[in-house]
């Protein structure tokens, strides 16, 4: 059993970890911070998680790690990983940071999205990006630092890059409409979270300005080898977890529909997580709930020569938790989807 | 008091109106038909209505109409207007159509996007659409047949038509995303309506075919002076009622937001039921819930040179119901928002 | 139009009450207060209210009242009231208070049940609990000084008093079970209240010492001429509004289902919020919500000679904003019914 | 691998056992059938079961079984099992009924509670009824046909039933309400099941006559050595799954609060599944989904001297499918908690 750490356990995330941990076989869990809930049964804060871990208990940030850590998962608040990733790594200890701090390769995005500057911009080009069925081969035992892909992006990107890599869509004409799950705005009680104003409630937020954008346009840009930027708006939907993603672009060329689920068919074979759905069948929040699948679907337009295409996740999963299971795995040479196998809870 | 009768008041659109009407000044229903309910009382069917209508019975479809009602609203499915409306007329009956039979001027529409020929196509030119907000001229105390929007369209209408109006959008470029309560996909229970599916659930559907489209594009190219093709994707979500809109577009000239927001408000500003809101203000349905409004937004994205129009109404409502007796007191001479003033109910 | 006052209008008993009252013929809000909104115009806090109060601000709760208030609504928080009251009385304005304050009779249930000594003991005796369907004599034109019943004891007591005024039940075995929706739980963002743990979650809480219980114990005991202790469990259900009370108690001599759904129906034949379910229907929140009526239903159980009784509300109207408003019409003289016939919004 | 079938596999128990079983480690599913479905492969009608299942088709009803299977779920509508059973038993399959069929030992009792007369009550007495906290010693490797609890008595009897053993409470005086998630009303589409209906609907349903109280009452009486007759009012709540039960009974004799908690702790120590949570903590069904678990809870009101017991489950884990794999395990011999020991889904 692979000792690991996780700093941050009580938020969406951190919690999504121990849960999803608690059936992994290789790994356990040696050491979990909370600053809410340190000194306290780890049992006793979320009682769902007794049987699976009876004897931990949450500690302080600062505490010292157990001996024998080799890998420390950040659940932190976005901005916090900046700090707390060197002193990690300096220990010997490889980090899977689920925040943004990482993620994005040009330190002067950090001031624009993040209101910030990037603390330790050296370390950025050192930062793995862990979208497996895109960096699959970058990450691997080698790995000291991996930027874990945020929810949306998973989703966004998983459905779109098929057609930007195979040139089937003009990017410059990418419009992304995502809905999430109220998991996503996280555990801080708030306005927005209430139930009582989140019920029935059906709205964009951060219209032109979610700081997810770049991290979007940076992968886009990759994988078209040229600058992408795009339309990225977030709506927020009364239900727990969950994103769905409609992105909607212009046709570079002629397709058939037969032939464009094919494409994307073809790039996912090999992709244990995910599905590309038979035609007609659409992805459904639903449908991934509590699993690390992305359900996909592409549609094309004939009227408006526009390519739609659709991703579902759990963004607690796919879009967190599991994925950065997922890439503890390839970064620890285990198999892909040990741990990762338990299909969604539906209904 | 000014008698009208329903025709298919069991279903959701027919029991909103119903509910509006109880509190209209100048209203009574003196009919009301349901195919399923016909013989027993309105109030032991709806619990909710017993005080409003103690004595009113459901008649069946085909039951003559008391004397002296001088308008008529079909709430009856789709497809199913086109044949009631000639003998309405003939009596000397002013129709409000809720259903989609008379809304598109084009006959050869309806086998495109219905399935089927359009069984009276001499009555097209006739009809009125009755987006109160666009056409308020032409509805006025001659019209004999008013053909009610469609909840999608009429909230994506609302959102775009000033920006196409002002020229200050490519229509070519514009992408819709709308989301919609469950309501939307009406009173027969299916897979799709099962609590149990649609809850925690959040897809798309019919993409790139919702029968909507063309509704949307009529009023669009009307407004453009030329033909507008766009794409239009529907999504059900998780709640009862209320549809949110987003309409992203390519913008044809530069502008800056204030300037963006100040022609929205201009173009709005005697709408009773639009109601832009203020600035960093987004539209949401549980905002709007059980009302006759239509809350908007404007967004200028300077990054991608888009623009962002974003509405919110109750699709029972501003989307059916409400819009309809809008309709009415225009086509009888009232003032706009008789009966239509309650607040929405929230929380 | 008579000028009224609400004190605390930005939670969601003050907010409903804004709602219903600006569709009351004889009403004309005229001070509204809020400790958080100070200074800001009503409309621009709640959109939704815009249009009904387009010139009104929120002031300080110690602002001065405008000339030719009569009554003034006391939406505080519980225990604040206490001290409010006095000032206002001798100002000649009669108060209606939507807390618990003045609801008790007995000055020594206060340190129990809400843990602090009242500090206004001699108004006691004058305040008069305002449940119009049980107490409608004594809330007349002379009332300076109304208690408006909690929303659990309101669905509890429309339930329950008809059997114990009749001695159908032994009060000794009462045990009622109550689920209320989250705007029960109050206007401020907690975990209780957080969106992804209230919903898909059904719940118990202050199992054997709600505060509501001495109130349900007092008008119980009232009825019955002897003193009555009884079980009340409330439960937290997802939802916004709405509770549901389940009362079940042991049949005192026996009566077939007949005879005591006549006995139910006589005692409300003139209450006209109050509606006895056709037989074999059963009360369901979502039939109730937004309005004022409060549906029942009893039923005999003739396996365990007990009766059980049931009643569903909305926790906001006939528990909260509707009844207040019901008791200023009688406080008044107005219609019982006037600004509160609006149909419940279903769905 | 035990190969094992499932009849019914497309309902809500039947999915569920197919989730469940797809991680269990002693199990192969070797055979499913559905009505609807015949003919299909798993994976294409339920995408969350595809990659667990790529190569399992539905199969009808009749089908002959594979050779080998030695264990049948029966997950058919209720009634269906009664004919479905012996013709199993007599080719050597053991089976596990999880319909309501062979659960009362008294065959007077169906046509009372189930509308018709028993086929096969020679085959009563040998059932076993599943219930491992409390029948554990009789499932064991020689039943050859086990009768699966019911999700409201699961919880129900899990939550009364140590106070009944050791006398702390009046059996006569048992008032159990209970509500539950839509799922439990099954797959059909209904008006009761359609989301618009559900939504923001908690409402009781038969009332005094829900076929689950025999069941509940023979165990009862069971514990107790005397017939226990008691009342049970079920609720539907706007939740897919969970069962929260709130009993209340008139307490036999004094006891302290502590000592109360004690003796549920103590009857329960060595349950894997059942967890009384700390003093304080109340049941919720949000924390228990998608696991086997049962939270329980018991208070000691000093007040009315009655105890209030409390347990949540998720009615299709341990109140369905997740007991009926506990019932498997001990029936096969193997370690009870075999494949079932996910955390539940939180949030």
């Amino acid at each position: 059993m692979t000792p690991i750490a996780i700093y941050g356990g009580a938020g969406y995330t951190g919690r999504e970890l121990l849960r999803i941990l608690s059936g992994h076989p290789e790994v356990e869990v040696a050491h979990v911070t909370s600053g809410t809930h340190a000194g306290k049964w780890l049992g006793a804060v979320f009682p769902e998680l007794l049987r699976a871990y009876p004897m931990l208990p949450f500690a302080e940030r600062d505490a010292p790690l157990p001996e024998g850590v080799e890998v420390a998962f950040l659940c932190l608040p976005h901005g916090e990983s900046i700090a707390a990733v060197p002193p990690l790594l300096e220990q010997g200890v490889r980090v899977i940071d689920l925040a943004a701090d990482y993620r994005l390769n040009d330190a002067a995005l950090y001031p624009e999205w993040y209101g910030r500057d990037h603390g330790h911009p050296e370390l950025l080009a050192e930062a793995v990006y862990g979208l497996p069925e895109w960096h699959g081969d970058a990450i691997d035992t080698e790995v000291r630092l991996l930027a874990n892909p945020g929810c949306y992006p998973t989703a966004t990107l998983l459905a779109l890059l098929p057609a930007i890599e195979a040139g089937l869509i003009k990017p410059a004409t990418v419009v992304v409409n995502a809905c999430s799950g109220v998991s996503g705005a996280g555990v801080r009680p708030s306005e927005t979270t209430h139930f009582v104003h989140a019920n029935e409630s059906l709205k964009a937020y951060k219209v032109g300005r979610h700081q997810h954008t770049p991290e979007i346009e940076q992968l886009c840009s990759e994988i078209a080898g040229r600058p992408v930027t795009l339309s990225f708006t977030p709506h927020l939907a009364p239900m727990n977890r969950g994103i769905a993603v409609t992105a909607t672009a212009t046709l570079a060329r002629k397709i058939d529909p037969e032939a464009a689920w094919e494409l994307y068919f073809n790039r996912y074979v090999d992709a244990p997580f995910v599905h590309l759905l038979p035609a007609g069948q659409l992805p459904d929040t639903a449908r991934v709930r509590g699993s690390n699948q992305c359900h996909l679907q592409v549609v094309v337009d004939p009227r408006t020569q526009r390519l739609v295409m659709l991703g579902a996740i759990d963004n607690l999963v796919k879009g967190a938790a599991g994925q950065a299971v997922q890439n503890l795995n390839l970064m620890m040479g285990w198999e892909e989807t040990t741990g990762l196998l338990a299909p969604p809870l539906v209904p």
